[in-house]
Parts: structure tokens; sequence; C-alpha cells
């Protein structure tokens, strides 16, 4: 589930290196629309389970995040769909941290076909970016035990 | 949005009458699969949406029940799907209460075809029924000025 | 994924004994709603899953089944609703086959919580019939390789 | 329903000015997710209906321009999140076309709080690209027939 993934850094706070987790997601009857293909709003919710994993991946759960007063409502989200994914597919989802800032993070998630016809081709490229708020909705910094577990890959601690 | 209704009444407890609230949704691309039509489980979006409208069709929107320390979820549902709503269709969905308990609701939700070929022709039948509980989840008794809210028509007291 | 249950047969048609699939979910952010908990409509598509596997664990994939030109649209659908499931929770579906008859196939789905507080408890049972129709909607009787397939545990052949 | 809206055009290709299309939804339940406010995945579904009620409007409805062979597909989604939108709240979308090219389509959607508290606040912006293909996928050209209904204010005719 877990491998290691080079980012686009260069600027300041950008992630030079990430850990990638991999997540996997079959095309189910109510995925789709009556193109016979994965609705594109579903892709978000791949993107979704793809940072929750991630950050379980690292030791740090969303839920155990949550509890400790931080939530990470979503900012930003671009995605490009390249080629679309049928009914009974499966997708892999790759996600890692593109950028980890006081108050922000933003993910990268490379989505492709993972079985049969196709297999490998890339379905769909995105970015989303949370946002560190309180329960109240106000601005949070996020800490940086957070940042360390995010960007540190398990196995290098072996 | 209301009319009048009756019920399927007779055991105690039972509604021999109950307004009804007429709701319309329009079959989207996202509602779809790809059978053409709208997928089996956005039916239950469109009863919750009735019960909500039904509600506040009487006064006492769900978001003033649930600010009023009662939250009522759904523990059984029933549905009879009869005829499919094809893309870019609008149905019609008729709720009532059928039955009203100290301690829980059920609905009935009538949907039929709204519009073009087929219009009138009865889509599904639904039954759903909520349970009233506290924030922490323990069963409460629904307040007597809810069920004479629900249970009138606000048209008789005109 | 796949063991041995026990129907509720006894009138004819009924299965007296019926293989069993089991799926999980995770209840991620996009299947809760503000009470926390997973949105009912949610089961449905775990049911969808559930089916959908049980024919791919007998080897006949609905994908297959349509491509042969069967459509199985949902009929009907009842689900009771026994004890929430929250977010970040694994829920663990056993599907079976209650019923198949010349036209229609009657699934029973047992839901229980998988993981953490509360394993092993019942979360929710539901009941869903799908009815083979052709592409044009008309009723299609199933063939018996389908009902022998689908009734079959693979083991058994071992 | 419709007015006019300016757009942000200058480089060819793009719209100076396009007409511009209302939609309003309601907050419901299975819109929301733990944190009390609409998922952000549904935000998408709500530029679907705005794109689809944009053409309408202009009278050619996207159910009549795939009887004509041509698929819109989205190619690529871009939303920014502004201010969280509670449950049972109102949502209103401005949809207007944003750039109309030989073989996409790209859209812009404001969303704003349409009632009660913080109305008129801007909740998010989005940007939707939708391309031509034929039903194998395959890329096709728009008609200009097309780019004349979407493009014309049908008040401006009168």
């Amino acid at each position: 589930m877990t491998g290691r993934g080079v980012g686009t850094g260069g600027a300041a706070g950008d992630t030079a290196q990430s850990p990638v987790t991999v997540t996997h997601h079959r095309v189910g009857y109510a995925d789709t629309d009556q193109m016979g293909r994965a609705h594109h709003a579903r892709y978000l919710v791949w993107c979704e389970v793809g940072r929750t994993e991630y950050m379980r991946s690292r030791g740090r759960s969303y839920r155990s995040i949550e509890a400790d007063g931080i939530l990470l409502p979503v900012a930003r989200v671009e995605i490009d769909f390249r080629a679309p994914l049928g009914y009974d597919g499966r997708v892999r989802v790759e996600t890692r941290v593109l950028r980890f800032r006081s108050r922000m993070i933003t993910f990268s998630h490379g989505m492709t076909v993972a079985e049969g016809t196709g297999e490998g081709l890339l379905a769909a490229v995105a970015r989303t970016t949370v946002v560190a708020t309180d329960r109240d909705g106000r601005a949070r910094t996020l800490p940086d035990s957070l940042r360390e577990a995010l960007l540190t890959d398990p196995r290098d601690s072996a």
C-alpha cells in the first residue's frame, strides 16, 4: 500500500519527496452513469479515500486528527479526466503529498486503469487541497508532528 | 405543494387521514446508471426530501426538530420499483404520514412519472420509518405538539 | 470470500441452502451525513456490491450476464437498520440467495460492524429482489445454467 | 432563470459575453457529511445540473444533443470552496459559458448562499470543461448551430 514517489518540489514548502499510498476501487453500478462509465463526481470520493488511507498509512488516521480538534475540509479540487473507466473496471489511485504548508496540505492523485483492457492507462490526475480549521471553522496551524508523520515513509525508519 | 390524502389506517395509532406533500425531481446524469435510468438508491434520497418537505409544510422543519434535540434516523425502508425513470425525466413524489406512534413515524411515498411519455405512471411506492432518539442514540418519545403539527393540514386552519 | 449459509427455505423455489459471499466496506467521509454515521441510502450500494461479488464468486460476473442480454434491475428493497455505522468504521456484508424463481432472484444481506467497538453487532439486514429483463425492459426467464451457477458453492466441486 | 453575464473573454474563442442560467438546490441530509456541511463532491452535481439547465434554457437540451450523437463528457473540473454550505441551506448556482472552442466548452459556475445567515456569500467558484465525442469516444467538432444556440440569450431575439 505504500511506496516512494517523487514530488514536483522546488519552492519552499514543497515536498521534494513524499511517500505514496495506493488504493483500489471497483467501478460499481452505482458509480456509473448512462454513458456506461464512472461518473466524474465519483473520482472525488476516490481522492478522499486516497487522502484518508495516506494518513492512516503514516500512523495518523484522519479520525484521530479530528479527535484532536483539527478538521481538514477540502478547499480546492482540480481534476483532469483522461480516459473513461467502464463498469466493473478497477481503478488504482496513487496518492502523495505535493505541498505541506503551515495551514494547508495539497495532495496529488494519479488514477490508472488497474485491470483488463487498457491496464496501466492514465484515467485521471487530480490535486486536492485541504485546509486546517477548528470545529468552528477558524484557521488552524498544522502541528509539526503531523507534518513529520505525513512526510515520512514508515519503511524509512526500519 | 400540499393536499389531502387518505391513509390506510384502521389499527390504533394509524392515521386515517394525513395531509400530503408533493415534491418533484429531475433525473440528472449523476442519478443515472449504465441502464440509462435513475439508480435505485437515489429513490431513498427523494423519499428523504419528501419527509423533510412534509415537515416543513407543517411548520416544523426537520432542522428545528434536531435543534430541539430530537433526531429521526431511518429505521426501516421498503420500496417497490414499478417502472423505470429515464434520464432527464421528472418524478413527482407524494409523501404522507401512514402511522404516527409514540416513538416512530412511518411515511408512505408514491412516485410517479411527472412529464412526457408515461406521465402519471406509477414509478415506485415506498414506506420509510424513522425513530425518535436523542443525540446519543437513546429512544425518545415524540412530543404531542409534533404529532399535532405533522397530522394537521395547514389549510384546515384557514 | 465465500462460505456456506443456511437459507430460510421451505416453499418451492426457495433455496434451502445458498453459498455466502462476504464483502467489506470502510465508512468514508462521503458516506456519512451530519449525524456522523453512514447515510441509509449508502447501504443499498453495499447490497449491490454484495450481489455483484456473489455472482462473480460463482463464476458469473454481472457484466457477463448483461453481455448475454439479461439485465437484472432491482424490483424491491427492504432494509431494517439496527445499529448505526460510524465514520471510519468497517462493515461486513454477508450476501446469499434467498429465493431463485424463474424470473427473479431475492438476495439477503446481513451487515455487521466489522472492527473496533461493537464488532460483530448487527448493523442492518436487507432483502433485495432483482428481476430478469431484456434491454427493452421485457420480462425474461433466467437460464437454468445461471440458477445452477448461483446456487452452487464452487468449493463443493472440489 | 436566465440573465446576462459578462465573461472574462479576450483571447480568440473566448466568449466576451454569455447568458447566465440560475439554478437552486437545497442541501439535504444525504448531501451532508459529518462536518454538517454539504460534501464537496456534491458541488460537481450542482455544476452538472447548471450545465444541463443552461443548455435547456437555450433551447438545446443535453438529452437532444446526445440524441444527435454528440456526447459531452467532463474533461476537467476546478473548484475553489470558499464558505461551507450547512444542512438545509439553499445554494444558488450561476452558470455561464466561459469558452466555446471547436471541440470543447468551458463553463463557469458561481455558487452563493441563497437564504438565511450569510445570504449572498460566495460559497464556491468552479470551472468545468466538457469535450465533444461520439458514442465511441472519438473527438467530434461541435456544430455551429450549437455554438449559436448556447451563446445567444433567448431574450435577445425578442
